[in-house]
């Protein structure tokens, strides 16, 4: 198939992994996904990348040297490899989920998609407008884990719940009555971990009536705790 | 005083604080350390903006509309605001501590600033070679945090616990034996938490001879944690 590479934007069909360790993933977990492996002339004595293109050899992955393109996508910084990949449609199965309402912020959303898997929730919701999680920061910040969770956008938060109206629905909201340390989490339903928007928040009148709002305590001298953190402490006391 | 503002590099004696908030936050904690507040025409009818110019007036801190000096020193983004600070030195305090152990990234530094001060630590303490947390990028990501907490720099851990050695030491480490969860965390003593760098973690046969060594309970499928995000889940785990 003739392509030419275009720098990433969000109207386009495929996307990219960049860099060894997001593309070693992308080729173990979305396989059929896999358009093209891309490597830069002077990365093949690269280890990383000598391994990356044994399992493109094991897999029939077509691999191929073109600096050219790799410089024409990737912005400033120095890539030996990257994965090219047809965007592909994710939905969320039963189970804990983490709901993002609105996240703005590239890096933010990746570090929260890395935290996710790490404290085995597989499943993320996000509410629209968000941000695009196939830019390659978002990529790059999950250091490939997004290709090992679900990613599913609703337009409302309306449409999540009508999906999964069993979920037990825990808002984090600022002014919540109750906190984090005493919330009882040894709930035999699953559970819907819902954060606001970077900026902004939850919106405090509607969510504290779809679900048992929570706060996490802190120092009243920073505003709030930064997002991904604020998912970090929640998906820790969530965990068993 | 007549200086000739240059884009921000370790050398230099002064620093920025980019934006509104963090302005704010650096005229009402380092007065005496603040050069002048440099101000765009176009932000002269923003409203945060007036209220940094009113504390301006209010202290007696120089104020200039220059928009050729900010354009110098602002990269791509737009800054209404800039407050030039000479760098001040700092001492860490006793009480409880995060050590940070060859931090790298400047956004988690910020983060880190950020969140230590939302769960009460007001001390932190990096050992060399480090980041430099006067980089526009940390006091960003700090959020102007940093203006309300002592960072002191050390050659060595030893060197930080020739000062500090009735402190219990808490090493984050990938495969020690305690998990977070299990650790007590009554103890009366001042507590040090320590982590390493966001790419090799800390030294395991060093670091677990001088504490108590404690991983935080994750799934394998992420080779770890974001660093910002294990400091955030030990810091709400530890403050009370």
């Amino acid at each position: 198939m003739f392509m030419q590479i275009k720098p990433y934007k969000k109207g386009l069909e495929y996307a990219y992994s960049f860099g060894v360790f997001p593309t070693v993933e992308l080729m173990e977990s979305k396989k059929d996904d896999l358009i093209k492996v891309l490597i830069m002339e002077s990365g093949l004595e690269n280890e990383g990348v000598q391994k990356a293109m044994d399992i493109c050899k094991e897999n029939g992955i077509p691999y191929e040297i073109n600096d050219k393109a790799i410089n024409r996508i990737s912005k400033k910084e120095n890539n030996y490899i990257v994965g090219v990949f047809h965007k592909y449609s994710m939905e969320i199965e039963k189970g804990n989920h983490v709901v993002l309402v609105n996240p703005s912020d590239m890096g933010n959303m990746g570090t929260i998609i890395r935290t996710s898997l790490g404290f085995g929730i597989r499943n993320i919701a996000i509410i629209r407008p968000a941000v695009d999680v196939f830019n390659p920061k978002v990529i790059r910040g999950s250091m490939g884990s997004i290709f090992k969770v679900n990613i599913e956008y609703f337009d409302s938060f309306e449409e999540y719940m009508e999906r999964f109206p069993s979920n037990e629905v825990f808002p984090f909201i600022l002014r919540a009555e109750h906190t984090l340390k005493e919330i009882d989490t040894s709930m035999t339903r699953n559970y819907s971990l819902v954060f606001g928007n970077e900026g902004s928040g939850l919106d405090e009148d509607y969510f504290s009536k779809v679900g048992r709002g929570i706060r996490i305590e802190q120092t009243p001298e920073v505003d709030s705790l930064n997002l991904a953190i604020a998912v970090g402490i929640a998906l820790y006391r969530f965990s068993k």
